[in-house]
């Protein structure tokens, strides 16, 4: 079985490859950089009302991720001495499906661009779809969570 | 440009069709609800240290959704007085990508089996991929929401 997705947009970037993406991340830049969600004209309509929110998931494609790997590691080359994990454990962009899950904040909304912070996504990639942050679903009080996520990405 | 995924497991719920699903939601008995999923067992090394985190998004095909309203509303029939509104400002299942993210609590791993409760998935709904909760991506200290979603789900 296979799913067939159809973009509903394009995301612009100053981040030309991952290299450049790689280099943000790990000076703690990302949170600062403004990116653009540039949604197709015809989904105009499905926009109305998330200037309601401030923030938003991006589902988007990694489109540049060339494999995979099942056991991989959680940080940035720059971290020293993280264990392998399974990539389900981790949120890197080598998984079975090339998927990434950001939430990022809304900066402004003209028409159908979405001027967004926090991205972590180069130029051009798909944006397979936009859903707004809502504290019932996505909010936890109480959790867990692995040691190795405590490098502070 | 399409976008062609693989699932990488399925789900098995005690849903058998989205009417059965709304009912429990609309009695709020979805968070108590288990359901399982079935990752592919050529991927079982990629879940691996999964068992570290308490909760899981779970990305998966709305199979069933079978229409786009790009307007649409963002609570169930039962709540009344609710405005319309862009079908991104909301978690409607009819999106142009018929795509859901939920997060769930991790109950059990056994082997390539994931028990979670707090899904609000069909049986047999495709799992695209699925990615722990960290609270250094996903945790907000401050948000705006839309009103539309005081309903409490």
């Amino acid at each position: 079985m296979k799913i067939e997705l159809k973009p509903i947009g394009y995301i612009s970037s100053e981040f030309q490859n991952p290299k450049d993406l790689r280099f943000a991340c790990e000076k703690g830049l990302l949170a600062k950089t403004e990116s653009k969600l540039n949604i197709r004209d015809e989904f105009l309509t499905g926009l109305k009302g998330l200037e309601k929110f401030s923030h938003l998931w991006v589902i988007y494609s990694l489109h540049k991720a060339n494999r995979i790997e099942l056991k991989t590691y959680p940080g940035p080359p720059s971290v020293k001495n993280l264990p392998r994990a399974g990539v389900f454990a981790t949120r890197s962009q080598y998984r079975p499906n090339h998927i990434a899950l950001r939430l990022v904040q809304i900066k402004k909304i003209e028409k159908n661009v979405i001027e967004v912070s926090g991205l972590d996504a180069i130029d051009g990639s798909p944006v397979i779809d936009i859903k707004p942050y809502v504290s019932h679903f996505d909010r936890l009080e109480k959790f867990k969570e692995a040691d190795w996520y405590k490098w502070n990405p």
